[in-house]
């Protein structure tokens, strides 16, 4: 069978999935596939035949990000994905496979945990701000500042007003991020109770998963509701053109992980980012190079 | 051909390339490959195969050393290593290929430039101890505090006696190290005059190397033989039975590469890096995560 018949279309994910006017996370179905759709069951294996394919074109465009950074370009860019969802739902999945074929040397990633006692003396921003990526680096942050309307609306963690006030701080904060040249994206892993309760079983069971497991996670799980309210909230009151939400259907592995890599291959295409010119004398430095053969070695 | 023919023995490598008691670098050829020795010069596509091979292994390894600090387990180790060698040495190549095959998340890369103005009011390893790798990190230095004892006394930078004390310094600093559990491993890319004059010059002629060349490049390469005698002097006074020096033969991209993934590998097989226990009930939380399914489900 052809290619072109599965081939994702990455316009299609990224308008589909794309959190607009009208949004609805209730009519996302976490199993679907917009974009991919392999006739005959085979999807998932050439999913991952095209998602090989990519990792070379995005490894160059990351380091030319990085380049023109290195050569201090005044408008050297920078990338910060922001990955949310809940327990299980693949953020780290996303940024060992996604971002895997990426120098590690261009990747910045910040997880952040509960905030510790000093972090919770300042505003919820004081411990985020400090790892805004920095020119030419792409800059990870699995769970983020919407924590901060997520599971402290849902525990009631702070009063209603200061989550009010949250959301347009937020949008505050990424409108800075974009005009000091950083591309925005977010990324929510949409994934259904079934698969997490899929999950979790699997790091109740086995020896290799424990590690990731944490029995608080069943106490989030149990406000599943609470949590896609507060989702559609957040969504919807910070989907900015320059700072967009992108909702992911996260049931399937392989097609998540394609989804934002289609997404990311985008944007950066769409940066157009050229290799630096070069800033010396070319002729000058094959000289000086020649010479400082013949010093060393005598000649 | 079988395969055993060119099969690269990590324990030659590991051992022959060991700064130990009577080491010169001068004796150490750039151009030869240690421990790997392929008869019909396809020795490289062989090398290439035999180092995917283990891309699998290594990550395991760094996930259960992760695994284990997750767990906070009192005896969580990380490991720390330190990458020096002149301008087109290949450290940034190890970083990309030898630890691309790790999960991002797992490692703490710092790459040290000249020192600021800040950083030179303080003590030399004042900017250096903030990046010591945390338990279940792989942290990598490239470049280290050990450029304080080879540009700043090849370029006179510091003092003699400065210089002097900076080893012990060095010693004591790492031994620490070790001491909360972090296996220190040092590599010194050893290239040849005539092979960086090969790699600078790519970098003057591709548009797309331009950006790592620097005009200082040439002014350090002119000193060649003062940084070998600076090398010298760090390699035999600072490695010790717990943070060993290993020179690799660089000239060959595909050996150095090989001989540092072998040697990462076989300490981290050394440390017997076992899942850590499940601490908590399992029964108790299949039984949990059934309820709460039936909560959100309402069945």
């Amino acid at each position: 069978m052809g290619k072109n018949k599965v081939r994702v279309s990455s316009s299609v994910a990224r308008e589909q999935l794309l959190v607009g006017p009208g949004f609805k996370l209730a009519d996302i179905d976490p199993n679907s596939t917009p974009g991919f759709e392999g006739a005959n069951g085979d999807a998932k294996e050439l999913a991952a035949e095209l998602f090989l394919e990519r990792d070379e074109e995005l490894a160059d465009l990351q380091e030319r990000m990085y380049a023109r950074a290195r050569a201090d370009l005044p408008d050297a860019p920078s990338v910060l994905v922001v990955l949310q969802g809940m327990d299980a739902s693949g953020k780290g999945g996303i940024i060992r496979r996604v971002f895997g074929s990426v120098d590690p040397q261009g990747l910045a990633i910040k997880s952040f945990k509960s905030p510790t006692k000093e972090e919770l003396e300042h505003d919820f921003l004081w411990r985020v701000e400090p790892h805004a990526p920095k020119p030419g680096f792409i800059g990870i942050f699995d769970r983020s500042h919407y924590e901060d309307v997520l599971i402290q609306r849902v525990r009631e963690f702070a009063p209603p007003e200061e989550i009010e006030r949250r959301y347009g701080a937020i949008i505050d904060f990424e409108q800075r991020l974009v005009d000091s040249g950083t591309k925005v994206l977010k990324f929510m892993l949409h994934v259904g109770p079934e698969e997490q309760e899929e999950r979790l079983l699997e790091r109740i069971e086995r020896p290799d998963k424990h590690w990731k497991y944490n029995t608080g996670d069943i106490d989030e799980r149990e406000l599943w509701d609470e949590y896609a309210e507060a989702y559609q909230i957040a969504l919807e009151r910070t989907s900015m053109p320059n700072a967009p939400w992108w909702v992911i259907p996260a049931n399937k592995k392989w097609y998540s992980r394609l989804a934002v890599k289609a997404i990311l291959l985008r944007t950066l295409r769409d940066m157009e980012l050229e290799w630096p010119e070069v800033t010396f004398d070319q002729d000058e430095e094959r000289e000086r190079l020649e010479q400082s053969t013949a010093k060393i070695l005598g000649e």
